[in-house]
């Protein structure tokens, strides 16, 4: 059992098994890039594009990209935030694996394949470490192809 | 030639040259864990940990981390910031490798240091993508085994 990822990717056997399941789940489908969500997406992201011998590309906060960029909003408990992609990340019709480490509400993520879209690329699926599903991100991704390998539900 | 690391790790050629760089310099020296500091470090730090079956612990922003953490403030060009660490990420004596995408002015990665050495650990190294000397941050890291390999001087 692990509190949350930090606690996972200090087990190098913990995280070996999480980059290894998503492996045998996507080496055969047609996917040509992945796209790591800042932050934490950037550790299982980073780990399973270079297992995969696949390009890497970053989908981050406002502003912390150096070259140009498209941008989403997506809604806060609070207000909004917006997450950007370049706009040379993805070429017109690539197959794209997005990756983050929880799959909570579903904004990021959703607001992520629109990212993805907008530049001409295709949502291959998305791939999470863990699902909270009392918090229905999954409704927020439909028609989208979602794969994740611990559930947590609440007290 | 790579303008940014984002050019980098789209290219899974270019990734893995500087992933097995990494591993050629620091396979045989005891390290006990990977430390990647926010956020592109979690890109190069994320996958050597996983390529080296080392464990990976985070260095985040401050108000990041979800248990415990201890703190080091460090210099901007304006103002102050911090960065923090989990206080069980390390036992007493581990040697930790820092890794990080750009050793700069080097205050991200000398704070780094001093956190690690704060709850007990010992520094093993500071691994870089890339040194600007220019801005001298090896001067801010005397007395810590550097590692980069590639160097950019400014115009």
């Amino acid at each position: 059992m692990f509190r949350d990822i930090t606690t996972l990717i200090k087990d190098p056997e913990a995280f070996n098994y999480v980059i290894q399941q998503f492996t045998e789940h996507y080496q055969n489908q047609k996917i040509d890039k992945i796209a790591g969500i800042e932050s934490r997406g950037f550790i299982f992201g980073a780990a399973l594009a270079h297992k995969l011998n696949l390009p890497f590309v970053l989908i981050r906060k406002k502003g912390k990209l150096p070259a140009e960029t498209v941008s989403q909003e997506y809604a806060l408990e609070y207000g909004t935030d917006k997450i950007e992609i370049h706009k040379d990340a993805i070429d017109a019709g690539e197959n794209v694996l997005i990756v983050d480490d929880l799959l909570a509400t579903g904004g990021t993520a959703s607001a992520a394949c629109q990212l993805v879209e907008k530049i001409g690329g295709k949502v291959a699926g998305v791939g999470f470490v863990i699902d909270l599903p009392e918090l229905k991100g999954r409704e927020k991704l439909q028609g989208y192809d979602i794969f994740n390998l611990v559930e947590f539900e609440g007290d």
